[in-house]
């Protein structure tokens, strides 16, 4: 029944005509509510064209360009998978082994990188101010190369992860929600605990909490962050959530209690993060290469979150939530007391009940990716769909 | 003629149906006599339709993953042609530049590269009694993510070498025999030396020795174990491989003298190894990190080495096989006395007299890989061929 | 246009049958002119078949392999780019993850990743009488395993930079010269500067510049090398520049001043080289890993370098040229005075109003090697393009 399901969602894309073709996707806050929708309805008819085995590659050759400034997984495998689903050749960009070591500038290099390349995908989260910077000098600087020109087509910039939003989990946790409670409609009025969680480690990006609250106030939900004193996010991403909240009739607050967060909540969300301004010191530390300076930042703070080891989501807690049933949501890896550290996000009893879910999720992440760069690169990507399951070639021999 | 040999294998193969469909490849002796055959028959028609340039691609698109933790050249070019012929997107993980250095666990990791996967291939023979518990953690991980609906599908985990078996070896090494003799039956009553030999280095893996003596006693051949007092491999294997002698009516032996084994040989096997109590010991200070009790133990196990210099295969020693014209073989790269060291496991001349047949040899092992990819992911792999093979689709333009 | 475009080019090919077949392209002048003519018209015609949207994937499966022994953007980029147009799967070969590290013979390793490959591309240039030995190794290596039926097929040997030649690197010139003037026939008796230039950094390959002079002074140009006394090239390439000019009806000069150079030229490519005999300093220092004195060295060098700052592309040089509107070439990343660096190779005005153009041939480097492995893999390349134009079969849906 997969590719009558694909083909039910295309239809539901209609003539859809998307905003972002020829452009990036750096920031959910800077796409159309029709085009987060589409987002979401192509991922989900990319995933039965996969179950039903339908071949999905509307490339034959050209390249996907993935440069990972951080550590990455999930993101990694999304990505490169998306790639291979759609026919792109993936090629990492290793900044170690390029010319970039060289003192080439990133205009430079973001042309040299794509004379064939569909998409470029980013990762760049460890410096605050810095990160969407470079995404967007690359973005510049391929928008440039197009018009004069020097590149036969203009890569889409596709934002793996920031300092700033975290699109392809946002995007990826909407789904989720969606499929977890039926519709985009009938997230209005639920409540989403945003809150910080207490991590053995320090230094992590502020990015998920920031990309959650900017989209989530955009369908209506109401929005609590919650995290201890200090432990801010960047300021002027808060007030875009209280305006989202404004105009979709949700809400958004912030409170200094997991308890408060928690209580009667739909969703809970609890992640670590390092505060905004830590992140600013340590931002210029890792510039200066102060490594000692950087050990004794990373001992302060993470003396510092050792106050706040009671910001785990215990069982306790979840039974303060509706009806005690609240949707339990991590972008993974989570800390998880007694599982992968002494102390930490979540209580391992908590996690693994919600394990099979969460791992489900992570699935998703992949047909976000390739959603985006059939948005990005193709005017009517419905209709390249819609071409593709009527012609139903497998994608497997069976 | 090469399209007529690749129907005539695949007429031998009938209508095979696999006992490893969905399920993993990690030692030969958890599977049947028939599937170890089918790898080599596969194997075979997938060269031959390589040479009859028949297009084998059976999927478009889907990733192979490889996951190498010790150095390779033959077997990771192995595995990336094995993915390249069969249609797959090759993604290298690589665990430095993963969460996995944030403490994210194998259960978690192994459903996060599978998404879109059809295989893993794992390298992981640097520590003993761990390198196999790896893969099986991964294998236990992707099958309960198939069950609880977190993966599409179940890739298959194929052993590219752990500390018990290097099937894609032991295999290719059969095949190797089967062509040389030709055919399995062939290798009934064969004598086969599988010698420890003298290495410059040391704390190579045991797998390879491993391999040999508990897959080719299965098929009636004559096999002789001989090593230095002291250079055990691991005990239960042994004991595997008398059992298996006694089922197919061939036979082992242990000998500690180099000559005693290859007198009469029809096939020598020199190849150093680390003995097994050493292996622990280093497992221990490897996870230790104990850099300077692993060097006294190399300086340790290197003088002791050298009291060995005189186990390399000469000359002398080859006139003593059966006619002088045993069958040399090595999985390279090997240690060549006046070649590439100033001692070790062969002499220049044995060697180079080999060198060709050795070469043409290590061919083989991305075939078998292919094979086993063929046989754990499709339940009828000869019908699948045979439609290519009617179809014969160019795979290059001529 | 762009097919009609590419068949005009394909029929000035005709029933060209290359000399390159089952070779390597290792020198420019070791190929006849006709083959570097084919280089070309091949290159141009696959460049306008990706504007055409045409497939041009004459394989379907297969390795195109890469080995980079030095940093590289461009070039890395070039050879995946063009891997993926021609449908092969790009495997990078990272030495220091292989048996290599072992001991492994070139002549082993070079047959243990060709079992499947059509292609091995190779940058070496920082030894000095060292990096085309190594890709000639490499290639008699294939040559003797293709013989001995070791590998099914021949693999092409392609020069991505070595110490003597950077044959991808000077044909892209020569095509954007060719682009540029309108023919090849309309370079004879232009005056091209091939000159050294200042930069703060020391140690580059002397391949660009020997490059130039030696396929330059194939087409009837006047060619001039210049640089401070005491950086020399290869001596027998310098004595081949003038064999080649005499031949061409050209002529090849050498001077020790920019002004010299840069007068009434129609071309300028001001690039900084480290001297050949500082080469051949530091190379057995490299070997030898004397980082003390490497670093000695390398201080002595900028010293040395420092003296002639004055060598800098400067728009009062440039006015020196004929009508002042010489072209400025460089194979990128230049060092740039106050763009990259506070004193470089060229101007940043200079550089700025050729930016453009030096992106624009970047572009070709990709379609030259393209062209390089049509010709040295297939016997009538023009006859399996003029099949894909017919067919016209779309790269991408639209």
């Amino acid at each position: 029944m997969s590719a009558k399901n694909a083909m039910a969602l295309i239809e539901r894309l209609g003539e859809f005509k998307t905003g972002l073709y020829q452009k990036d996707f750096l920031h959910t806050w800077k796409q159309s509510d029709a085009d987060c929708r589409a987002v979401l309805l192509i991922a989900e008819t990319l995933e039965e064209m996969w179950r039903a085995n339908i071949d999905a590659r509307v490339f034959r050759g050209g390249l996907a360009v993935s440069n990972f400034r951080d550590k990455s997984t999930r993101t990694r495998f999304s990505f490169a998978s998306a790639a291979s689903l759609l026919g792109l050749s993936l090629l990492d960009f290793d900044e170690s082994k390029s010319q970039v070591a060289h003192g080439e500038t990133v205009r430079e290099t973001a042309n040299m990188i794509s004379f064939l390349t569909e998409v470029i995908g980013i990762r760049d989260d460890m410096y605050i101010h810095e990160g969407h910077e470079y995404m967007a000098e690359t973005s510049r600087a391929v928008d440039a190369g197009f018009k004069e020109g020097v590149l036969p087509q203009r890569p889409a910039v596709i934002n793996l992860q920031c300092d700033q939003d975290h699109p392809t989990q946002s995007l990826t946790d909407l789904l989720h929600l969606q499929k977890t409670f039926g519709s985009l409609d009938a997230l209005r009025g639920k409540k989403i605990a945003m809150t910080w969680g207490y991590s053995p480690s320090y230094g992590k990006p502020l990015s998920v909490a920031q990309g959650i609250i900017t989209l989530m106030t955009r369908f209506g939900m109401n929005v609590v962050l919650a995290h201890p004193e200090g432990y801010d996010v960047i300021p002027e991403l808060e007030q875009l959530a209280g305006k989202h909240a404004a105009a979709s009739g949700g809400s958004f607050a912030k409170v200094h209690s997991m308890e408060e967060a928690f209580r009667d909540a739909d969703i809970v969300y609890p992640k670590s993060w390092a505060p905004y301004q830590v992140m600013e010191r340590r931002t210029a530390l890792l510039r200066a290469k102060e490594s000692k300076q950087l050990e004794a930042l990373e001992k302060e703070c993470l003396a510092h979150n050792a106050q706040f080891k009671n910001w785990e989501c215990t069982e306790a807690l979840m039974k303060l939530t509706n009806g005690g049933q609240a949707l339990y949501m991590h972008p993974l890896p989570a800390d998880i007391t007694d599982l992968n550290c002494a102390a930490g996000e979540v209580a391992k009893s908590v996690f693994e009940r919600y394990r099979v879910p969460t791992y489900k999720e992570a699935e998703h992440k992949l047909y976000v990716i390739a959603a985006m760069i059939m948005l990005t690169r193709f005017e009517h990507p419905a209709r390249l769909l819609k071409q593709l399951v009527d012609k139903a070639s497998p994608r497997r021999m069976v």
